[in-house]
C-alpha cells in the first residue's frame, strides 16, 4: 500500500478512515462540535429564520491561481447563505475521493478549507468521506452544505422600476483564472480568481437591510445569468451600462481574445445587490470601505417591462439584450 | 444532442439546468420551500438543539434489490439524524452526474427520493446539480445533508456495565443485496436491502428517552464497527451473543459461502440502541410493535473493561474478539 495515496480502505468506515479523519480533517478543522466525532453535529439555536443551502464542487483544475476546490467549496456555501441575508454559522463537508489521490493534496485542500472558514467565521462541524476506484471520479469532489441565521431586518422585497444594481467588485475573474489554468494559456497580467467569502461585506450593511431588495452571487453564468434570474423572478427588466461594469483591463482583453463574453463568466467572491435608489449611493460607499469592496459600482437599474430581459448599453449608446445562457462556454468552473 | 441523456449544459446553470430542475426535481420534490427557487431554503426554527449531518453516496450498482442510490441517500441522512435523537426535518441534495447519464434513470432516482422523503416525513428543500464529462464520474453521486430538531429529553449518557444492546431488526441485508447485485450472484432466497428510514421506530420511543444511552446506525462496517466505535468512545467493552443476533437464514448462508462475516456488513435501515437494563425489555416491546421492528432483539450488553473491545460469544460458549475493521470486504455499499 502506497502511504502517500488514498486507498479504497480510507473510505471503508474502519481504521484507515478513522486515521484519515484524525490526521487530516480533525487536524485542520479542529472545533468542539466536530471533535465529538458523532454522525451529526448538535448545536443550540435561538428561534428565528434559518437559511440552509448546499453546493457540490467539481472544479477543474482543483488547484488554480487564487484558490483551490477547498477554498471554493467553503466560499461558495458561505456566499449562498450571505446573499440570503444570513450570517453563515456551520458547514458540513462531504468528500468523494478517487483512489490514488495524493494525501499531500488532500492535506493542502483541507488546510485551505480551514483558512477560508476562519476568514469567514464559520465552523466545519460535520463531514463524510467516500473513496471510489481509480477512474470512477476525477480526483476529488466536495459537497458543502451550510446553515446560517437570517438577519431579522432582511426580507426579499418587490423590485420596482428605478431600483439600482450594485456589484461589489470586479467581475469575471474566477472564470478567467480557471480558463487560463485549465488550458495552460500564458498571458501577461495579473489573473487571479476572486474566490473569497462575501459575508463581511454583506454583514457591514446591517443598517441598510430595509433598503435592500434582493442579493445574488453571480457564479455559474456570471452577472448576465444572475441578473436574468432576478429580472425573470421579479417580472421586470434590467438595464446595465458597460462603462459602469467594473472589470480589470487584462481580464477584458484576454476574454476578447478567447471569444468569451465576461458578463457570462463566474465570479466567486462578488455579490449583486439590488437596492432602493434613495439608499444605493450610501450602500455603495459602505461597501467601498471594505478591502474586498473597493471596486464596487452601481452598474444599472431595473425598469418597467415584464419580459425579464437584461439590456446592456455600450459606450456609444448601442444596446443589446443578454440572451439566456444555454450552454456554458466553460463547464466545471465550480 | 441526445434528449434522453444528461449533457454538460445541464450543469451550466443556464437554461438547460433550469429545465432539468423544473422537469425532474421540482416535479418530484415539490414543496413551497424548494419552489421559491432560491439558493438557500429559509425556515423558521424554534429555539432548541439542532442536529446537522451530511453523507455522500457512491453506491455501486446504483439500482439494487430493495432500493437505489436515491432512497439510500434520503434514508442515510434521515437515519443519522434519528440516531442523534433528532426528528429529521429538512434535507438538501447535491448531484454530481456523469455526462451521458440517462434522464430516465435520474427521474427514477428522484421519484424514489421523493417517496422515501414522504415515508420519513422530511422535505427536500434545497439542491444543486453539477455535470462532469464522460469518464469523470461513475454515473451519479448524491450528497444529502440534513437538519433535525433534537428531542428535549434525549442526551447521550454514560454507558455503565449492564447496559443492554438492542438491534432493531435483522442485520447485514443491505451489504448482502449489494454484493449479490454487483457480482451478479444468483442464489435462491429473498435477498432485499433493509434500506429504510428508522425515524418512526426511534420516534416511538419518546417515553424512554431518559433510559436510552446512545444510538447508532450500523452502516459501513456493520454492527461490529458500530459497537466497536461505541465501546471505544465510552471506554467499556461490548459482549454480544451470536444466538441473539437477528439474521435471516439465507443471508447467513450466502455470506458463509462468500467468506464474508455478516457482522461487518452494512445495514441501512437498522439502529443499535444502548439502554438501561431496567427498561430495555419495555423498549424492545415497543420497537416490536412497529412494522419494521418486529425482529428487534437484545443482542448483548456492555461490561466493565476499558479496552473498548467487542466480544462475540457463539452457540457453544466460545468467544472471539471482533477486530477493528481495516479494509472493507465490500467497498461502495453506500
Amino acid at each position: 500500500m502506497d502511504k502517500d495515496k488514498i486507498t479504497l480502505s480510507h473510505g471503508s468506515g474502519g481504521l484507515h478512515t478513522k486515521n484519515l479523519i484524525n490526521d487530516i480533517f480533525y487536524k485542520h478543522f479542529s472545533n468542539m462540535m466536530l471533535l465529538q466525532g458523532l454522525d451529526s453535529a448538535i448545536f443550540e439555536g435561538e428561534s428565528g429564520r434559518f437559511a440552509f443551502t448546499t453546493d457540490s464542487f467539481a472544479v477543474k483544475p482543483i488547484f488554480f491561481r487564487g484558490g483551490d476546490i477547498g477554498k471554493l467549496a467553503v466560499c461558495g456555501t458561505v456566499n449562498d447563505l450571505s446573499v440570503a441575508g444570513a450570517k453563515p454559522l456551520y458547514l458540513s463537508c462531504g468528500f468523494i475521493i478517487e483512489e490514488g489521490f495524493l494525501i499531500e493534496d488532500l492535506n493542502r485542500i483541507a488546510k485551505s478549507m480551514a483558512s477560508a472558514s476562519e476568514e469567514a467565521g464559520v465552523k466545519i462541524v460535520t463531514g463524510d468521506t467516500k473513496v471510489v476506484e481509480k477512474g470512477s471520479a476525477d480526483g476529488i469532489f466536495i459537497n458543502t452544505s451550510g446553515i446560517g441565521i437570517v438577519n431579522k431586518n432582511y426580507w426579499m422585497k418587490k423590485i420596482i422600476p428605478g431600483d439600482e444594481i450594485i456589484v461589489t467588485g470586479t467581475i469575471a475573474e474566477h472564470g478567467t483564472a480557471i480558463a487560463l489554468d485549465r488550458y495552460s494559456i500564458k498571458a501577461k497580467g495579473n489573473f487571479i480568481s476572486d474566490c473569497a467569502p462575501i459575508n463581511q461585506i454583506i454583514g457591514s450593511l446591517e443598517a441598510f437591510m430595509d433598503s435592500i431588495k434582493i442579493m445574488k452571487d453571480p457564479t455559474r453564468g456570471g452577472i448576465a445569468t444572475a441578473l436574468s434570474e432576478i429580472a425573470d423572478y421579479a417580472n421586470v427588466s434590467a438595464h446595465i451600462f458597460e462603462e459602469n461594469i467594473p472589470i480589470r483591463k487584462e481580464v477584458n482583453s484576454i476574454n476578447e481574445l478567447l471569444g468569451i463574453d465576461p458578463l457570462y463568466l463566474a465570479c466567486e467572491g462578488r455579490a449583486i445587490i439590488v437596492a432602493d435608489k434613495e439608499k444605493s449611493q450610501e450602500i455603495l460607499s459602505q461597501i467601498r470601505q471594505l478591502d474586498n469592496g473597493q471596486n464596487a459600482q452601481i452598474i444599472g437599474h431595473f425598469q418597467e417591462s415584464k419580459d425579464g430581459q437584461v439590456l446592456v448599453e455600450n459606450y456609444f449608446g448601442g444596446k443589446r439584450i443578454l440572451a439566456n445562457m444555454i450552454c456554458d462556454a466553460l463547464p466545471r468552473i465550480c
